[in-house]
């Protein structure tokens, strides 16, 4: 799994029923120091997610179907988790 | 889920008659703030996107098949959808 | 499989009932050489990993749950074991 | 999909039968623009491709076994196309 | 699949029966020209290669499973074959 920041959205037509109505949120992954990676998905949200939370990503189709329950449907990257805690030694202290 | 620019298309014979007539488009990838990153994709095109368009791509074999409902199809990329607004805090107003 | 180190643990709600309880640990990516390459992953330990432990992971949502017997768990990073022993040629002895 | 160009092939033993006599080349990734990226991989070839030709492949496991008709075939990289041609506007007149 | 120079070798405990006796080496990725890329994968052995070896590697976990019969396990990289030639085109000479 990995970890992101909501910075935003998207709206966009996706043809397949069981996508209908999902929020798709862009999501910048961060370092376990919160820092942005330059790197992005466009995940649907399953976590009620708002923009500036940081969230725990899944991108792996069959996890993301069983994740909505949607057997057939097109989607690889989803949003599990609103992240409450991270605990993390510093750089320095790291073995 | 990732965003692209069409910029092109190519010829090429598929040995694989689920792709028989689909188009295949170049994607390049692009960030949330549309700019281009250097690397693409070919995708077969379901949203009928036309070059300059903004496209939501899908990059995973099972969600390719279901999408064109071919289980046997040798595909992994896909345009799932054409996009019609992307809105994004501005990089210096992130958390 | 990667090897990492265990640097830090996070706390996030998952909305899935085959992850309750589970120890989420993140886990930064290691060279043979036991260099960091700051890339990490966020991994389910099965294995009984501590903060600064060597370990390997594996980054696959159908390994990741056939090791947890969950067939229906959205994850795909897992830690399957602690490492022992790591024997490398110095990279000048490489052939 | 991915484009690429057969630089060179190898001689390997891979202990599957469904591997047996199958033409191991290496593939150049190019970009739409075809320069070599730098990166490459090893594909069964099934398009016939000689060296010095640009090439469509496809780097995942399912489609693989599907294009081969092996469904226990430890492949994951095919090169199902020869390209004929690849329309791309100059990158000074992308979007 | 990925051409790959045996430099090594782990001791790990894995949590599942199909890895019990396996044997685990570090890989370093190499290109066709055999230059090392600074990319390494934990694969297991199937081709008995020894330390020093140039072998192909296959990362997919479905053919990982194919290749040691093992339905469960849980396993991704998996050294297929050692490599007995590589002809490619210098540099200079491609297209």
């Amino acid at each position: 799994m990995i970890l992101g920041t909501v910075v935003g959205d998207i709206t966009s037509t996706i043809n397949h029923p069981s996508c209908d109505g999902r929020k798709l949120l862009i999501v910048d992954k961060i370092t376990p120091d919160r820092r942005p990676t330059g790197d992005y998905l466009i995940a649907i949200d399953i976590a009620d997610a708002g923009a500036g939370e940081t969230v725990l990503m899944i991108d792996e189709g069959n996890s993301a179907r069983q994740i909505l329950r949607a057997a057939n449907a097109p989607i690889r990257s989803v949003i599990v988790g609103i992240v409450d805690d991270i605990r993390v030694a510093p750089e320095g202290e790291r073995p």
